[in-house]
């Protein structure tokens, strides 16, 4: 491939607000307005960048989606697990959103952030107490997973003064097409209710005057065609008609979970569509209701990597060039403990140097982090110019399931994030420091 | 396999201390004589317990099996990425010990420790400029990586008024058996110097009058063979051959790394033997050398995994027992966040009830922790007894590559860590708190 070609895709990968300008051979690289090597130089590295308006953009996509494609009432929820803190959990707020939480530490953020308990939603597998009397207190929307914890629940709620509305997560049996770890909603996974619990779930909830509004599915994660959703949609579709029959209850609200893809690599692009997902599972639902005769439940679609996964960018400084063998390294300053998903699930991403990306491209190039470890190779064979050390490289999509799977391995401090708008950069997380990762210490007594 | 032998090939797996007292079915496993029940109820879990006997056991055996096979000088380097934090640096202080930080982060938490410069030696494949400050400023000894690391370090030290000893990683070519993450000596690694470049690094500080003193290489991690570090230590006393002739320099201190296993499961017991080890690779040095009439260097190791994994253990709580297909589940309060180890590598792990660990086992159990990750499952398919929501679950053989690698994955607040000696509990890393989470974060601003 030609190397303007190249980087025209690999642009593509990158926010929506990417641009390079300057002379060639000196251009830089420009994000929401800022130059990433005057933020590189004033921040350090490794630094994250959001870019508000690609964030806006996909919620846009969505929204839009939302309203050409299904008749009924619908909305989103924002999947807080691919990326959480105060500041995205406000920006969800601003966008309409509810803000999904995995257990009491991400329900402490939303709080912290300000959001109000009906943006708030629960889910979780295995919620401990703690989880449970956080989201009692917190959220207005709660996802039972499975009969042992909604009996849990009872309990609290019973003695409680508020009245959060219950979900049920129903496990279809069906698998995607997607990795395994990624992979939720088959018979032996370890979430959610067989359709004969769900009933026993639901006849539970009108005897105990629980307040059961929501059902909810979730086939996996990262998947690029919504095609294997159908049939986990019309397992649930049956499940609900033999549910209203026994029971009488029927959900105000469906919620086919999240899970969309996107493109981290030139060769994955273009980025699954937004619309043609939300297409599909509306489409495929309207038309599964009217053929079951089933009134049109509310649409809550839930995604978490489609949001925030391409407004993400990682920016590195390259400290090392090395070759080892045939092999060219550059040797950057992060990785694994800000990136663990190419050790945990062979995840194969793309990068452009900072400054004068349109070079001619030299050849292969591994790109590895400063750890002990040799699955602290970010990036195994790309095509690349040939970078100098000094230099910064840009790796694109690294807007979800980075920091918030990240470590402080090797005594690596967490990066600084940064908000981008307009020309503004805005801190949103400082960058951790070696008296932080002290601050949970004591020393060992004398005699221990 | 009976219940009884099952449970004391468990216990093998499980500090040395270790045991269970009570009337049958009310039996609760101690460590270094610390009811577990007790220590659960009274500071939470997830729980991680250190024992202090356990770790000294480790320690002497490498010291005596040193002392039995070597006849030069040697010593050990505790490898703190395997788990650190200021109690265990100041464990291996008192045992004489040095310890091996990699980059700023650890060399910071080691001084937090009291440490002296002498005790210090530095790793990394790619020191940031902030790394190699901090080990002038506090190591006795930094290991150079490669060539560039050397010339930028050269040019530190000039300015500076400390002398740290310097040693070259070398790179030897050959691959050990074991995960390819785990491999770190093979020609394509990351790792090291090439043969050619060691000696171009040997010439440039002697050009540089740089104290040059010790030569490494490390082979990989976790193997339970220690016949591969056989060739590579020939190959690098090959390399120390050519090197006295082209320089005249020999290294005063050899170190051949670490890496050697564990056992994670009772099919892999008994565990690898440190004497075997230790012995393997002393009579192989000392064959070498007077094969090739070089002098005895002094031997330095550099253990991590077997000198902690073992002393450390993992209390969780069942929240939830459920049955997924033909599976039945124990949903625990930790996992993948506090020990990405299944996820990462695959790694098998057992476990034991804490009460009533004698009870007889029922049948095969999934072990999944409470994370939104189908990847977050701790132990696929283990003999148990018919544990109960609400009991408490020990894993063995989690004090290496569990908390260094953890996250705050969905949230999680990293585990509250206890030191054990002699019925006493100390605690040298208390619970992370939601607040915690929340220090580097800073709200979004309206206009962002």
């Amino acid at each position: 491939m030609a190397t303007n070609d190249l980087l025209e895709k690999r642009l593509a990968l990158f926010p929506v607000t990417t641009t390079y300008s300057g002379a060639a051979g000196s251009a830089t690289l420009r994000i929401g307005g800022c130059d990433l090597q005057a933020l590189a130089d004033r921040y350090g590295t490794p630094l994250y960048l959001f870019d508000g308006a690609t964030l806006d953009a996909a919620a846009a996509a969505y929204q839009e989606a939302l309203q050409r494609h299904y008749p009924g009432a619908s909305g989103i929820t924002y999947a807080g697990k691919a990326f959480m803190c105060k500041a995205i959990a406000q920006w969800a707020q601003r966008q309409g959103f509810w803000i999904d939480c995995t257990g009491a530490g991400e329900i402490g953020v939303a709080v912290a952030a300000g959001l109000p308990r009906d943006r708030i939603l629960v889910h979780g597998v295995n919620k401990s107490k703690e989880d449970l009397e956080a989201a009692v207190a917190h959220a207005g929307t709660i996802v039972v997973d499975n009969l042992p914890e909604l009996y849990r629940l009872a309990g609290l709620l019973r003695t409680g003064s508020t009245t959060p509305q219950l979900w049920i997560r129903v496990r279809p049996g069906l698998a995607v097409d997607t990795h395994i770890y990624r992979q939720t909603g088959q018979e032996e996974s370890k979430f959610g209710m067989a359709p004969a619990e769900v009933v026993a779930a639901v006849q539970f909830c009108q005897t105990e005057g629980l307040h059961l509004t929501g059902l909810h599915f979730h086939q996996g994660s990262h998947f690029h065609d919504p095609a294997p959703v159908g049939p986990a949609l019309d397992t649930v579709l049956d499940l609900l008609v033999e549910l209203r029959g026994q029971t009488g209850w029927y959900p105000e609200i469906l919620c086919p979970g999240g899970g969309w893809g996107v493109a981290y690599h030139e060769e994955e692009l273009p980025h699954p569509s937004i619309d043609r997902y939300v297409e599909f599972v509306a489409q495929r639902l309207v038309a599964g209701c009217q053929a079951r005769a089933l009134p049109l439940p509310t649409l809550r679609l839930e995604p978490g990597r489609s949001l925030v996964a391409q407004a993400g960018v990682a920016v590195y400084r390259v400290d090392t060039v090395k070759r080892t063998g045939a092999r060219r390294w550059l040797l950057i300053d992060g990785g694994m403990a800000d990136n663990p998903r190419p050790a945990l699930y062979g995840a194969r991403y793309s990068a452009l140097p900072v400054t004068a990306p349109d070079r001619p491209v030299a050849g292969m190039t591994w790109i590895a982090g400063p750890y002990c470890e040799s699955g602290d190779v970010l990036i195994e064979g790309l095509v690349l110019p040939a970078l100098e050390a000094g230099e910064l490289l840009a790796v694109p999509v690294s807007g979800a399931y980075h920091l918030a799977m990240g470590s402080n391995y090797n005594g690596a401090r967490k990066p600084a994030v940064l908000w981008l708008r307009e020309g503004c950069a805005y801190t949103i997380l400082r960058r951790e420091t070696v008296e932080d990762l002290l601050l949970r210490e004591t020393e060992l007594p004398p005699d221990a």
